[in-house]
């Protein structure tokens, strides 16, 4: 009964919020269904995410929902980058917080299977996805904050790491880092970049070689996270941070964000063909086709 | 009776000093008025600093009085631009303490009023002092000291982080930092480059997207200031601090400095007239100048 | 008697071990003199290291014994240099220990005397050796580990910053730093980038201009370090830190590591010549060499 009630205060509240179709294929708006999240995770593999825009806030709240996990795969990617680019031409819209609508995980970084015996082909279509969601979050004009309630290891720690400001519910049994490394693949430079430019230089080349993965409360220590908190109070932190940016006047804001960001993001930019065949040409080659064959066997075993 | 007795004291402490012409156009010497600072808080407008050298140690201390607020206007940035280059011309100087003659402030940074209803011959003119100070002051072949003996926003965080050393007043109503976004403008690249060399890339991003003002305290954990004093201890700690650097021979310290500086420098100098064009056409923009109008209407009501 | 027995222990120990033939001018190897290390002292000066290869893990320990205080030396530089290039071409050898043979020094860092006295030609040679050293452990496909029990001024210093990670004995009275201002002479940009990248830009800014040596404590507060343990435990660490760095699979941490670092080790290649007589035309000018002599001097008599 008490339950129900919060679960009917929480669709009250989400009633104030405007609908916004962040979904790449045109789907039905918001306010056929108020209880978004609630309702969505029944739904069809297809539905991988809800966006709700506060128009009397500005705010966006993405909430990821592909499961089991939030692997990032080329279509997930590519829904992501799309819901991004549609706040970013909405004038009502001043920030998003980015979170995830599974249990324990925020992501768990780049689908593994979109790089298991795929073509070439695929596989540049794939990085090329990948490059474009990393583009559109870390150049955003909007106010970026990650909401982190759960593990975020590899693409999962890239991508909150794109954000302006990260705030991790303080749950040990969460991790959070760029892995890479102890999967046998290699964090691209533009990966390795924006790691050094939240972390600096000698962390980053300890964290990277190691592939290490923090607990919230290392993670804080060394800067990769602003903020923890109790895992119920993350939505609500993350407003008040949002309120903190959204004081400053937004065109003020976006040239100092430019000034700091636009030195890296041209590196990949000017690099950006050479980047997408290293990477099929890396992990294409049998070897590594072999690491990732022996990953998703282990990972297969543990599940069964 | 015991006030007068310290003043004397600081009088005859004074007269050890060597009277520097630090002064742009020609003021009198030290020795005919040996209690600088005191007395000259009752001069013109026109006597904005007083600098002493003392020969027999080699340390300038400049002591900037340009009322109500140390603002950096043009006449007040081409005035201490002067007195360096004088001080780095003069062979027996090899170090310089910056520090304030005013209470409760080290410099509220570069004045509005320079940018308010300006010309943009005159905006131009102005920006060039400013590149001219931090060029000078961030190169600068002696030791400097920022003795900051009260709160330093925007420009006067600037002046203090060209130093190679920042003793801070432990005082928790004074505050420091790059604030420029809450006005509604932009640190350009250079205070950007000067912020990340200082406080690391992550911290820059932060404090420069939020204009944010900190504490002594949050400025000592973050590295913007080095140190932390009772005010009273602020001059002789800088002493002290001098000490330990002309300690090292001044041609290996010089190098080594101009080494870690010279990359910031250039990307200045290569850009220099872009530099002030760019800030030419953003502040005379009719948006910027209505921010400004509002900013001075609402300091002119707190002061009424 | 327990001594005794602790140092028969210890030959034990060492006869598990594989010799590795790493010194450049083919003494004979390690099963002629288990102890070696202890035998060695007693050795002619030829004898400037040990390295033991132990095949069943691939962890190689480089033990420098250059008395009286492993100063670097052309030919100690050379030994240095071949001694990793031996093991870098040994398919069984992936990782290596660098440590100290001689009681509280790890290395004194450049040999003076190479600096003193020398036709151009000399130091050029030299100079070309210490750039050697260094390009081969900043880019060393090994894991590189150092285990720093004794003090590491100046280039003992760097030596240890070019490793991927750093352990030093917890005794307050070692200390390590870039010194070198303190002697009147200047750390070269190479030098400078690995402490930029070690330790972060204004750490860096102020060690450098002040020859800074720091104490262990605060060495690893600054980061120079990366772990304090007691003397004894010092070896047992470093193989301990060793199996983290060995499961990473060599290829990709291989990578990884030279993302990190090729751009700083680019930009000396790119510039070495004109480095070199950089180097050349100041060691060789006359204040300099008064510096040097007068230092020299200090040190005799000191030792006297």
């Amino acid at each position: 009964m008490a339950t129900a009630l919060r679960r009917l205060a929480k669709c009250s509240v989400s009633a104030r919020l405007l609908s916004f179709a962040g979904h790449s294929r045109g789907r039905r708006g918001h306010f056929a269904r108020p209880c978004t999240v609630v309702a969505q995770r029944n739904f069809s593999s297809a539905s991988t995410m809800t966006v709700d825009l506060d128009s009397s806030t500005g705010i966006a709240v993405m909430k990821l929902h592909s499961p089991p996990v939030n692997s990032l795969s080329l279509d997930f990617l590519t829904e992501i980058a799309i819901s991004l680019e549609k706040l970013e031409m909405n004038k009502g819209c001043r920030g998003v917080v980015v979170t995830s609508a599974l249990p324990k995980i925020f992501s768990a970084g780049l689908d593994i299977l979109e790089m298991y015996g795929k073509s070439p082909e695929r596989c540049g279509e794939f990085w090329r996805a990948v490059q474009e969601m990393w583009l559109k979050f870390y150049s955003s004009r909007l106010v970026t904050v990650a909401a982190i309630n759960g593990s975020s290891p590899a693409g999962g720690c890239l991508l909150s790491m794109t954000c302006d400001y990260r705030i991790m519910a303080d749950n040990p049994r969460y991790s959070i880092g760029l892995n890479e490394t102890q999967l046998g693949i290699v964090a691209p430079f533009w990966f390795k970049d924006t790691m050094v430019n939240t972390v600096g230089h000698r962390t980053a080349e300890i964290a990277l070689q190691l592939g290490l993965l923090y607990s919230p409360q290392d993670a804080l220590k060394i800067g990769m996270v602003d903020e923890l908190v109790p895992e119920e109070k993350l939505v609500s932190t993350a407003t008040e941070a949002m309120a903190r940016w959204f004081a400053i006047p937004d065109h003020a804001r976006q040239i100092t964000k430019s000034a700091m960001r636009k030195p890296t993001i041209d590196k990949l930019l000017s690099a950006r063909e050479t980047d997408i065949s290293n990477f099929v040409s890396f992990i294409t080659k049998d070897s590594i086709q072999k690491s990732l064959k022996l990953y998703l066997e282990n990972l297969r075993k543990k599940k069964a």
